[in-house]
């Protein structure tokens, strides 16, 4: 184990949170329980076209309840939870698929506010972050693009940001861009030198949603519909947008992301872990309480083998997420390869955990109406693909893992340029 | 997340060491590389009928080296480091499958230790545990018998301790004895009231290796080799000891054995987690000299997928072990769980990294000369077995699980008498 | 190796089939790329709620293209294929979530077909299975109640018929009824001696459409959608046939209904491992035209490793339901083992099949609108569930194997009475 | 399914088998279990290093019960059977390791007599292949080089034959070269043209035992000890063979080898799932006759659980056998995709058989005096490994799988030039 002695004196490892973070998890807890577990049921937690009120509403009360916005800077009206302090609330809001909409925590604009925190100037921050993490609009960050563009791999990044007087005019297509509809405005990824399959030479630009000349063409339908305002295919057509709109340095775009993407692969991986023990809890109550072959289901031992397994894929998940919340809260520079193993395990785990509360509950686990479990399956599995697949991840990890034995071979790896 | 609040304020959820720790860990490391695993060459790592000299040699290397008996409390020379420091220090130690006997804290007797601090009077550890923490002598815990006695079910037990005049009568045999060739002394499980299949009425007793009566029968063959003294087989045939040699409670000796069970579980977990990074490091170092299909075999995709399964195995076992480590060290409730899910999950783990780290390595992996991994593939396989079959965990993990959501079922689990 | 030398000569192993079969397969194949797969574009795959006009138009053209009914015994306008003949077929036709359907061999109509040949009188066949093999009619098989009722334990049957003057009254409810939503006739499952527990008396009753007494409460919304009219909740309250509705033999209706349970798993299986193929085919088709990371999908090792591992399930998948096909065709003791190990095995190996597919293809793959596959995930989900869950057919398998070890342990295994 | 109809008319597919092959594998199973098996005892299954008296001590036995070299062509004196008659008695033969030496049709030897009966000239027949068949002496092949050379990758090739008057002279260095201490001939392959990375260029040649020039330097030591004389690493140094020793065509070698490699893994998957078979019926053995919990370790979920999934492995591995031999027998275009999924479905199932019947036998499993799976359980790992690794045959199904897709993309595959 890479050891890091602590500066500070004998503090053993410990796992102890700080009173106001479990105050506010338990807070949390107990409002999804009381009040976004039965909104879900209105909704079935299908919320990819729901409308405006319904987001109003549960972002209500979660400010009544005080538990709104627990990872925005205290000085933009939130809690101001590092990630340690997020992973074990955010996985209390997990419980449910409303639970981060409605304390303002859901992907993309969790991840957005973060980056707009490190990212952004201060004028660019009183217009875009401060409405943002008051709910008073929404936003995406529109970077994946239809094959041949940038998918797994943003080199092949195509729309482009070209120069023009007093500013920039960008043109290209975007797809499976989360939230993009009626969000206030666009984080777009363009390339702004080099050409597809070059690593470098993108910037960031902040897109007001009335700026003429970019045009939502579609929302996809997906297997998952739990994300508000769901996933969209937008165009940019001769979209020009000001100097000011540059959001971080030009042709720094992906290095500007990562800001983005190490945290925000993290706090899905809280979100999502909330999700699987919420399904571990259904499959314990239907073991508990259905009889089979003389026992109850509970007492059958290929059940109790789901059962424990889901248990070990949860405090596995867990004690990753807490480790790589450490690593990113103290700017260590093991971040990114714990950040893509979190990433990869949980994703995996998750599903593993939803499958088995599927097969556990039989017919009640394909029913889409009698138990959440169905809706479940379906959220989880893009999860493994959406801010990177796994195999993805899994190739940034054995590169970084690889450097320091690479002492035999000259040259430099084929696949060198990911930006995982 | 069940939440626990610290009690002494805003002390976040952390992941630095100790810098004494650190300092000990690192002086491990070094002494493992430089040391012990020139030795490891000498005898093939195979250590099961190895002559006490070598042991010797090796713990008087150690103690020069200063990182003699890292766990053992600091009144019996050792360094005194709870299991968050143990969890760092056996990790850096197992690197070797020497490097545990070298520190004097290899199974079985850091387990005894431990438990003799715990369950000993004043004078049995002035007896038995000084010089067993010195290195001066070694000690068995014999608890497992043939079918149909006690295995993966305690319960099952059938070695007889009865009262005689000033002491007791032990009848009975056990196999799969670790270290007892040669042991100064045996830690006995003795049924001393009820019946096998009963879940009590056990007691623990300290037999000394003289003892009439106890009667070494055989030394058993196995697949692993690396424990010092093997696996061995022992008949008590009417041996008398007296009152003074129970170690803790009459008929409690189940509870008792408990205490030494948790946290040996755990360090196992953590030495092994250093054999699994030895074999990752074996793979890696291959992956990145080994050229095919025109390019270094960590290059290719398949390859990257091993060796970041396998990284994501060792940071999650880790993990898994550093949170169950700090629930043992503060007497969490929690604790019992943890424990059963990481030693679970760690044993597989540790599996799946060696058996990949052999196909990275082809013919060499499965070469017992030219490279440590055959060995490492037989040593790994039984810790799935040994200190409880990973079924029997799953078991006691559901079942804990379960506990919460039997309100609909009346009646006790037909299976609930596991002592996992 | 079980050795059966053929009673007829030296016959050797062989997997040609016979020409008939392989011409129908082929008109099969064509008729679903040409005719099929289009109209499913219409309704994205689902027709769980489609209008009647959309199966008769389908299995006209089917009729048309002379592939109408390939497993419908000559007698009543079927090609007449055995089972080995209809794996060939329903492979082709599975191709599309469609082509059963179309080909009016889709489940539950299929197995109750092959019911009713096997177990109804010469009077009963002609007016339930005539209708029934034209496509003039549909049925359902109305066997699994809500908990506490029967469910992957048939035991525990709770709807009850018992005698009345000139028949039966049935009372009890029925709920994941595949088509029974418009079905011409349902085939019930009821209790006629012994009670909730028991493992016989139960016996199977024909009930028209229009029976008082017999009510549709729900279509139940599920994770699939494929099947024609969905799964339905049905409530029978004191509901009279006549004694001529029975259906087999009173009080061994559970031995009657495994005539219709081995073939129409397999039958399942053949579907199924057609959707598996449209899936990877699919996989295949991106991996060889989308680039990243410098070269095709399809060149990337992890990649490979996914389509390999596919192809590998295929072929498996394929060649047990070939075998198994022949143990039942023949009449072989095997068969029911048999036909445990295919369930379990192809339900299982679908799954990974899709899965990868949807992984290989990215946003794609749950995408619902832009390639069938976020479809197929769900589709392929329940089949662990529906016809005995993967854990029963384990059990019955496990419980087989033992069959020959039993000496040693007297009594009878605690969950004998499994009718999987 | 790609559909091949029979030429002959309606013969259905079936699995009977020839009755002559039917009582040649009940003759073979008796001899197995009542003169291998008690040999095998004697030996513990190793026979690396065992005298060439025990081979021949087997050899006659086998030859007095009839079941000697089922596989040799009856010119030759064996039994004749094609690939699916062998698949049954190779199976037969396998449930005992030394079973396919005992009936001369283990690894290497058997695999050569079939390269020689393709590829050898009549004189060279009567030279090597009579004696070879025969049992009178034993060979072996000669491919694999340590690193850099030929691994996985056959292209690496380093060991050079270099024309000189009247012959050619060899160079090089060999390992892991299977039975070549004691071995009456070698098979070399050497590069005759191009040079290491090449694809093409290479040649077999017949070497003697005592040619000049060829010096077997060292055994390794390996994981498996039941290959006969072990593997051993060779050196070639201006070792100058006739003309008349070129196997097959000039340049063409790897061709050639290709004719020797499918059917001989196909074999090894025979000869496995014999062992595979052997190690479940002691794991069922063990779970009908041990107690634990309460009842037979075999009615607890978990342990029916890995019962199930072996036989379900075992039928897959069988099923997949049986239709490769076919494709093999019958000449098939199919042959080398199926035999790659065979070798790597197969190898992969009887490494998790022997894997879950140590596990269910607990300490028993890992004893390496008290039953054979210890034994197994080192015997079957390197399977993965020998004869291609699993990843090379899964990039090789893969690449197959790609052929029809690749109408996209231009240019060749990076890594199109295995020979697997």
């Amino acid at each position: 184990m890479p050891v890091r002695p602590s500066a500070g004196g004998p503090v053993p490892i410990q796992f102890d949170v700080d009173p106001t973070v479990a105050q506010l998890a338990d807070a949390t807890a107990q409002f999804v329980r009381e009040v976004v577990v039965p909104t879900e049921r209105e909704c079935g937690g299908s919320v990819h076209d729901a409308p405006e009120a319904l987001r109003e509403r549960l972002q209500k009360a979660a400010r009544d309840a005080g538990v709104f916005a627990p990872h925005v800077p205290k000085r933009w009206g939130g809690h101001g939870l590092d990630l340690r302090g997020q992973a074990v609330v955010f996985e209390a809001a997990g419980h449910s698929l409303l639970g981060p909409l409605a304390l303002n925590c859901a992907a993309p604009d969790e991840g957005n506010m973060h980056l707009l925190e490190k990212a952004a100037t201060e004028e660019q921050k009183r217009t875009y972050l401060r409405p943002l993490a008051a709910g008073e609009t929404r936003s995406c960050f529109a970077m994946t693009e239809p094959a041949p563009g940038a998918g797994a791999d943003p080199r092949l990044l195509r729309t482009t940001a070209t120069r023009v007087p007093g500013g920039w005019r960008i043109d290209g297509r975007k797809w499976f861009i989360t939230g993009a509809q009626g969000a206030g405005f666009t984080i777009v990824m363009a390339r702004t030198s080099g050409g597809p399959g070059d690593p470098g030479g993108a910037t960031m630009f902040l897109v007001d949603a009335d700026t003429p000349g970019m045009r939502l063409v579609r929302t996809i339908e997906t297997l998952d519909e739990s994300l508000f305002a769901g996933h969209s295919e937008i165009v940019f057509d001769g979209c020009v947008v000001g100097e000011e709109q540059v959001l971080g340095t030009v042709d720094r775009g992906f290095e500007g992301a990562q800001v983005r993407l190490g945290p925000a692969r993290l706090t899905h991986c809280m979100r999502w872990l909330g999700a699987a023990r919420r399904a571990q809890d259904i499959a314990l109550e239907r073991a508990g309480s259905r009889m089979a072959f003389g026992s109850a289901l509970g007492d059958l031992g290929m059940v109790q083998q789901m059962l424990a397994d889901s248990e070990i894929d949860i405090e596995a998940s867990r004690a990753l997420i807490l480790r790589t919340a450490w690593e990113l809260d103290t700017g260590s520079a093991a971040a990114s390869q714990l950040s893509s193993v979190s990433k990869t395990f949980v994703a995996e785990a998750v599903n593993r955990v939803v499958d088995r509360a599927v097969q556990i509950c039989g017919a009640l686990g394909v029913s889409a109406a009698d138990a959440p479990l169905a809706r479940l399956f379906r959220e989880v599995r893009p999860f493994r693909i959406y801010d990177g697949p796994s195999e993805t991840h899994r190739f940034a990890i054995a590169r970084r893992a690889m450097r320091p034995y690479r002492h035999h071979v000259a040259g430099r790896s084929v696949a060198s340029g990911s930006s995982v």
